[in-house]
């Protein structure tokens, strides 16, 4: 059937739709979903139908077009198309066979994720993906063949033959900045080391909001692959580098149930770590009662499908342990966690040891692995890069080739407005809500305010006296410095 | 935070969905298909957030509002309103419940039915729903609590105390058209009947398009309760009248990937049925290579389900299985199965026999049900009703009712286009592809074109001879009857 061609003033991202009025629909014997192709002086476009009940937005004979597919063709207001029903994606015909709970094979896992890649799938589609592998759990072969597959679909960067490290931390603990302070120590060895962090989702600070407060993240994929090169490592923004993007598809689908599935996961990490060509891989599974693994049982789990996923991949992978039960360093929130950083790697006499200690041992861990240190060596190299100043030399060409956003860490800038918590009554530390000093952090504005957040002058273990401060409230604003003291009150952040 | 209002000229149906700049998105900490409150003069929305990744078409400090919320608010271009991040719907949590295979109970099963109903779950979220539903399958509670929520979140008709008879066939035989018989049949007989019958999906033909040749169907609940008190009974378009609401968004998720969830099926049809206060409920399930059960035994199990469900629900249902191995009636498509149906209530030479008998043995067991009849003397009484003039009066007392469309049945229109398909050699007629046949008569422009479609002149075990008319496609336009041969052409569709 011909159409003409209604263009819409409005972007919906991927895949193409088109809106047809519903009596056309019906003679054209499709529905909602269903796929047209759209064909315009010898070109042709998969698209996706959407209907219009009434005759508003699109009339009878028109095809409403929005902006990205009607820049694509070329077509002006009234352009006449020829549309014909189109069979469906065949990833679609993998997707049921999963959620009949069988084994998909890796020709299979490749077509959906090129699917998801090439943007054929809908929301809905998607969805039945993410569902049927999460219901019906993944084998240790399909996860190696996802993993495989949003390699395969993404770009990827070749450093050569060298040893290329990368470090990954499974998350969920405040002020965890470790990636930071190993960066340069692993680069100031002599080793790449290319990393590609996250902003926060559901965290007063990711690693790419940290970073941002003293260099630019916000890296394209060649940027990133030079300043590798010349310096030897780097601190990007995961998402603008966009490695294996259909991963990136994938989270936002599992976002609105706060989905994390393992299988997903593992790959996910394994595949972006595959995708700038690393060698050996140092996996940090921090465990308690607020971190993403709440036992010692359940991130002994996860690390052993780490390791053997990992290596199967051909990733020398290492897996640390860690506690987790208070936030790593004093600061949380951009600046204040930046701040913590380079005080470390300065040496400062008020650097965090909790922060310096934890970052020497995964440093020295992956020294090991790519065996510039003896076994039980590798603390003492990393201890001796910092301390030498070496580390803090590399961090600062790093900052530089990144683009330089603040000239030392004095002047980093903190929230104006503050206040301090302080003890009602003696005690000793026991215990830190998490969630709570989250909450409050980022009531205050953290992480996109990034002189927001807490610096903690008490950890688990600290004596405290009734007047004495606990930690102090940073805010860029008056109104989410009152914001932040709402939220403190609703919660027990310290128990002593 | 405060944003103006950026009207976007288009509809997106529900639930309400608002585009906010991503920096903005940030600020408030929030994620694509996160909800947001939306507050003008002490009024409230609850919204689904989207993202504008530049600043079209919604820049930083406005919020892009769609066509129904921005009617429903009353808002302006540049109307200031306050937005706060809102808690996800609690029905999240069961939905995500039943993903990690727990069954749910009455109340988070109506919890989850009601937010459907109320449009409150996007299409990722009841997705969600319709597979874990899927994949871990429902036990008989569940699809009791579901039937049950889905009827108690829609509108009930009451008719009083007396017996309400009512037919569901699960479908998929091409020229089925018992219901047309039987509604006017066991309306004559002093029952009532308030029959909502479905368009086609994929089929050349659903008993609403057909009932439309002859009045019609697109019938307000109002309107059809009206005509039932009044005549006993009526045969309408489901999608107008609009019971249990909840199972239209099921059914419209499940369509991309042809999911035909057994415990959503039996949910939706007694659902609808118990909708309409039915008393008496029978259900016909065809089998055979063609139909949805490909076996008897698929068809008793699924009718054993029916059987148990229905009864718990207070329901008293019968459940026939019926060999589904050819077309029943000659006519296929709108017009001519119309016909087809008003020979057999006209008692006209030449009425399809066949068509006769399933009507009269299905109206026969509906009559015993209702004790109207005694066991085994059903079928005499329902062709006595028949051949008494008595069902043909009723059928016209129902079309006047609907709002009759054409005089009488000599007067339907059938497409003026034709060929004919002949046999090519001698041969007994020893199956029939229904598939074939219903992609022809769809090609030739059913069921959108009332008078396209296929007429029958062989039926299985008939002999055929060389150049002998086996059937006569029919089409409304000479490109439709091409089109029609075409698809012929890829397809046998009578082995003989």
């Amino acid at each position: 059937m011909k159409f003409a061609v209604h263009k819409l003033m409005l972007a919906t991202g991927w895949p193409f739709v088109v809106i047809l009025n519903e009596n056309d629909a019906r003679a054209l014997g499709v529905h909602p979903f269903d796929r047209l192709n759209v064909r315009l002086n010898n070109r042709q476009w998969n698209t996706v139908l959407d209907v219009a009940k009434s005759g508003f937005p699109v009339k009878p004979g028109q095809m409403g077009v929005f902006e990205e597919l009607s820049n694509t063709m070329g077509s002006r207001e009234g352009t006449i198309v020829s549309v014909t029903p189109a069979p469906k994606p065949t990833s679609l015909r993998y997707i049921k066979k999963k959620m009949a709970g069988f084994q998909l094979n890796r020709k299979e896992i490749f077509e959906i994720v090129k699917d998801i890649t090439e943007r054929h799938l809908t929301d809905i589609e998607m969805t039945y993906f993410v569902t049927a592998f999460y219901i019906n759990t993944m084998t240790e072969n399909e996860i190696v063949w996802l993993t495989d597959a949003m390699v395969r679909t993404g770009r990827r960067l070749d450093f050569g033959r060298g040893k290329i490290v990368d470090k990954h931390c499974i998350g969920g603990i405040p002020g965890n900045r470790t990636t930071m302070i190993i960066v340069p120590i692993i680069a100031a060895n002599g080793f790449l080391i290319p990393k590609t962090s996250s902003r926060s989702i559901t965290s007063p600070a990711g690693t790419a909001d940290t970073m941002e407060v003293l260099a630019d993240v916000a890296l394209d994929i060649g940027k990133f692959k030079r300043i590798v090169k010349k310096v030897g490592g780097c601190i990007a923004w995961g998402g603008s580098v966009s490695l294996a993007p259909a991963d990136d598809q994938i989270i936002r689908i599992e976002h609105p149930l706060s989905i994390d599935a393992e299988g997903q996961l593992i790959a996910s990490v394994l595949a972006k770590k595959a995708s700038v060509g690393s060698t050996h891989l140092l996996i940090d599974i921090p465990y308690g009662l607020f971190a993403k693994c709440k036992t010692l049982n359940a991130a002994k789990r996860l690390g052993d499908k780490f390791l053997s996923v990992g290596n199967r991949f051909g990733l020398k992978t290492h897996v640390v342990l860690t506690e987790g039960i208070e936030p790593i360093g004093n600061g949380i929130g951009p600046a204040l966690e930046a701040i913590d950083v380079m005080k470390v790697l300065a040496n400062a006499r008020d650097a965090p040891l909790d922060l310096k200690a934890k970052s020497l041992y995964l440093a020295g861990v992956m020294l090991e692995m790519v065996v510039m240190a003896q076994k039980g060596k590798g603390f003492e190299l990393a201890r001796a890069t910092v301390d030498s100043g070496m580390a803090l030399k590399k961090m600062n060409e790093i900052i530089d080739a990144q683009g330089r956003r603040v000239k030392d860490y004095s002047k980093i800038q903190v929230g104006e407005h503050r206040f301090e918590h302080c003890a009602t009554h003696n005690g000793t530390v026991k215990g830190i809500n998490l969630n709570s000093i989250s909450s409050v952090a980022q009531a205050a504005g953290a992480p996109l305010d990034k002189g927001a957040g807490i610096l903690l002058h008490k950890h688990i273990g600290d004596k405290v006296r009734p007047r004495e401060k606990i930690f102090t409230v940073y805010a860029e604003s008056k109104f989410k410095l009152v914001a932040a003291k709402e939220a403190l009150k609703d919660s027990e952040c310290f128990d002593y």
